[in-house]
């Protein structure tokens, strides 16, 4: 009895029993079909042309989170998400750092023998499992040490890029590329030769007769625009952000560095603003196409505006960015991210009306 | 299908199915019923005298926000909240900005040339609808460039009010009124003078047989007190707020010169601290008074106190401020705001919390 | 029909009333049934030994609350929320301050005089009902009058202390203990006096033939550790936190001064890392076993790592705090507080998933 107690008690769940009683065989409760019904009759009325922007098919997972707070998810709410993800077209999910500092997503064998602190589920088992239930690609995070300095992330990740591989990468098919989960931002002595070095290990390790060059690799930094404040300061932004063009020349060097080992690059979206996003974008597909790498967006599905950090995105703002993607030939949006921002189930009941704004959008 | 199940899924929304099944002809779930009679019985012992304070009768809508981030909600959400507006007693909405810098209510040619962006939805037309619908007076909210001196705010505004009012205001009885957005605070410099400009175009304009004189305008200052602090910083409060010889001295001066164009005075009450409450209300009544405005109590529902910027506020502090503005005989209040601090269907759950206290209290 | 409507329409309520109903006699909705057959079969998979940690047996009551916005619940709300405490295994509810400068739990005659603000209702009497009710141990937390030197606390509380005994503590059987409320933190000029005549009047006070020494009294003051910053600073840690050797020194200072009027010590286990607890709660528990206080851990059940101020901590944090407490043979936990951060009505969604994954380890 307990679990569906627990179950039933939480509102956003009540909520989801209902919608996925559609999906599976349950009947919906009677009561509220009335309203509903009232309800079938008054969609928004949209005045911009539907679903002109680029899909999202990829999520983040945030695990392990350094400055959202955790939902507190068994294994029952994470099932139901990767259901909701699927419905809403994500085909790709990523962790966004399979550790942090002491925190893990996995048992460790190298972490715990420094420390770590021991999880009491096994994340990465359990999104692997999801992503093959549900048809999908999981990417995975990188160890992140706490350190800004891309050098010194090189040396766990030696050892934890071997344990994941042979405990899950070589063993789930729905393991399908690796995330370098570092940020390159500001602070770029010997990143690119850090970041050289990863890329190669995980292409390397997992190269097989499917995967001759090995599986994907990506990355996901940040522009240095105005919004480009920390977390932990109360201002959302700064008076100067990099122009265009240092962004280019500073990218060039970047590209031209790792594009050997990196298949892929998600600009974060939100460090500019809404009318900078054409400019920047198309900077990065420029850059992109030189090198070879493909030009995805990571769509942030937070507000950067507000005074509380962070909550969901109002839908015309992630639709303005969705936007200025498409028209900038942008090849995939994934979003940072789903199960807090976009999730009907999500604590901040604002995620549900945004899943539903997309949803009416993109039709 | 859809929309049923998108709306159903929120939790919010299961909820208030069933409270509004009750309004209209659904039959309300058995299920819940027995808990339901459970708890009509635990009323909370009021030790205070009921209903003394001045009611809510009008609020504010959020649109365009700059510091509550947006819930995202659909035309089906916002009829909702008119009918839980109107269950509360409020007969008057007002939108805050019908534009904020490139963000825009509705699709203003004159904001569209320069370089705004589109809207997925009109707004304002959903907003005079709904007022119409749910017999409410609707008042318009001016644009807002995002400058602090009101004397940038004049000219957008020539063209915004005409448009507004050719869109909206000459088509939609429900249209009633207009609320010059723009907060006199520290920065006066021609402050009166754009005030009455826009004061005066906004009723020049809206002259008709009915309404001789123009429609009616308000404005919603804040009072610069210890609690005037920006959203963006980390701090709830400062050393040092004006004095209340200071306040009536620097509101004496502005109302001598904008008494002629604004009809209404509606301060912001959460700047200062609830034991400064009588001394402030005492002196702005006074001065409404002298020069013929009527004064109105903006009772902010939400809590200033907090590092959470923002959350709804605690019922008791609410109540000492519409106790204070009963006791000096105030003539209206209205809030900000109903939709995300008092609303039943407010992602933030306290906010349902406070429409039953409210309404436990005022019976 | 308005109490039933209003329950049901908040969706924690909702979810309550669902959960609720099968401890009372109601029945279960059928529709959510199958559903909920589903879920019981997908428990999270944990990986580490279960309930190997100390329970929390004890919460804090946030009334008056200074830095966690009002849940503005009823006496119906906080009747259901002792009833999912009770079922999560507590049994000591503490009210952690019962005035806060001019805010008061209950129509204090003595701070009425003084300028303090009339409540809509008496908590206190409340909260001793429901513990009477529910089989619980009502501690009463002191007033604060909002200074940071200890010794200012004294005089308000000669008058608060008498009045609390004579309308609740004397009346209500649940009424088992004092909370002394002010923090000892880094302003300890004459605190040690303070706490003793506070402490020694809570006690005299309270002798009876049951209690020849009067009731118990505790305290739970923040150890100076790397995370002890205002909670209305932005940052969420500083550089240098106290030595252990400082916190020993001083502590064995301050319980040679109190032990005599200091029944148990609950230290808050927030301030320090989690590689650092072990250290700290060893030498709590030296020191208190050498002044024969009891050794409490007031597991803080919020997240102190956010930039949100305040969210539900993430499950494997406290349980991190729970296991070290149970490593160190601590007496019991009390936690801060369970109906913001772990209840199930809780307003913040992660709070009921948290109960749930803490109902889940402890089997």
């Amino acid at each position: 009895m307990e679990n569906r107690r627990s179950f039933i008690k939480k509102s956003a769940m009540a909520a989801a029993a209902v919608c996925l009683s559609e999906i599976g065989s349950n009947a919906a409760p009677t009561a509220l079909e009335g309203f509903g019904k009232a309800n079938r009759n008054s969609h928004s009325n949209l005045i911009v042309p539907k679903g002109d922007a680029l899909p999202i098919t990829g999520t983040f997972l945030d695990e392990i989170s350094h400055d959202i707070p955790h939902q507190n998810w068994g294994e029952a709410e994470w099932d139901r998400d990767f259901r909701y993800m699927k419905e809403m077209g994500i085909d790709t999910v990523i962790d966004i750092r399979c550790g942090y500092k002491k925190f893990m997503t996995y048992p460790s064998p190298y972490l715990l023998k420094q420390g770590g602190y021991m999880p009491s589920v096994d994340l990465i088992d359990l999104f692997c499992r999801l992503s093959q239930k549900y048809g999908m690609t999981y990417y995975h995070g990188l160890y992140d040490c706490g350190s800004r300095n891309s050098v010194d992330q090189v040396e766990p990740n030696k050892y934890i890029i071997e344990e994941v591989w042979e405990r899950y990468g070589s063993k789930y098919d729905s393991f399908g590329g690796w995330y370098i989960s570092h940020e390159l931002g500001r602070y770029l002595d010997g990143a690119i030769g850090a970041f050289q070095t990863m890329g190669k290990q995980c292409k390397d390790i997992s190269k097989s007769a499917k995967h001759p060059k090995g599986l994907p690799t990506f990355i996901s930094p940040w522009i240095d625009g105005k919004k480009a404040v920390s977390a932990a300061k109360a201002e959302v932004h700064r008076d100067e952000g990099v122009s265009v063009d240092d962004h280019r020349t500073k990218w060039n060097t970047i590209f031209d560095g790792i594009h050997e080992y990196v298949d892929a690059c998600a600009f974060q979206d939100g460090h500019i603003d809404y009318d900078e996003l054409d400019a920047f974008f198309t900077v990065n597909k420029q850059l992109c196409d030189k090198y070879g790498i493909q030009c995805w967006t990571n769509a942030e599905s937070f507000d950067r505006d507000m005074p509380i950090k962070f909550f969901p995105i109002k839908f015309d703002k992630l639709r303005l960015k969705l936007e200025a993607a498409k028209r900038c030939s942008y090849d995939k949006a994934i979003t940072f991210e789903f199960s807090h921002f976009m999730s009907p189930q999500s604590a901040y009941l604002q995620a549900g009306h945004l899943y539903d704004r997309y949803k009416e959008y993109f039709g």
